[in-house]
């Protein structure tokens, strides 16, 4: 159990959702990262959200760096992934291991697969000393190096 | 890439988004789970929410079968994560993941790590056929059985 200096302000996970944690915007980032879609009107058309709604997640997402607006003309623009989007992936795949769990009795509406081997995928927590598969209960939180420097600034 | 059917109604990270997405949510349950805090005052002291906000989201989490109401009497009770609750901690590692390595220049916070041996623990995408360990770029999403039970209903 960690300590009361634990707070959001030193937390990666509260600093991803200040970036990703809006309504809408790990939705987005799904559909341009597996859906393939890069136009304002085709995430538009698939998600059915406001146009407003989606301009301010994207505008956000460009500037956070999260993807970066190609503009080939003023009728023509596409939002493309960067790395820093890309490496989102693990969060929705656990996002969707989870809804695949305890929220689709009829199975998974999606599976994802390895694209050599054709295997479905599953996300492990993996210890880099013992190499071993660790389970949920075997996970011990410590405080990292980020937390004592920001405390002391 | 998938098709025009995959939409939010069949989609597992909507489907659990639906539950932990709104705001707090997904820290609530950080703070139960890693924190091992299981009062109102407890969460309301260390997430500093207001308490209106802090009670629907554990209602909520009641509700939904991600938490027990434990009521020993009228002053005294606690809120336990489920199996339910405590199979999210994937996702809280995930995005705890991503924020270490895109928003956190000091080093992680905090680091999570194998109880028994004490070493860094990662999530890795495992394939269950070939049993590799998987990059994001080797990644496709299909059809699962989900998807068309649901369109047909």
């Amino acid at each position: 159990m960690l300590g009361r200096n634990y707070n959001n302000q030193v937390c990666s996970a509260a600093r991803a959702l200040e970036v990703v944690g809006e309504r809408w915007s790990l939705l987005i980032i799904r559909d341009a990262m597996f859906g393939g879609i890069t136009k304002f009107t085709d995430f538009q058309r698939h998600l059915g959200i406001a146009p407003n709604t989606l301009a301010t997640r994207l505008d956000g997402f460009v500037s956070a760096g999260l993807m970066e607006l190609h503009r080939y003309s003023d009728q023509h623009h596409e939002y493309v992934l960067t790395e820093k989007g890309r490496d989102l992936q693990p969060v929705i795949i656990a996002l969707s291991a989870w809804g695949d769990r305890w929220a689709a009795p009829d199975g998974p509406p999606v599976v994802y697969r390895h694209h050599e081997c054709g295997g479905r995928l599953d996300l492990q927590l993996r210890c880099r000393s013992c190499h071993q598969s660790v389970t949920s209960a075997q996970v011990t939180p410590q405080p990292g190096p980020g937390l004592h420097r920001m405390h002391s600034d």
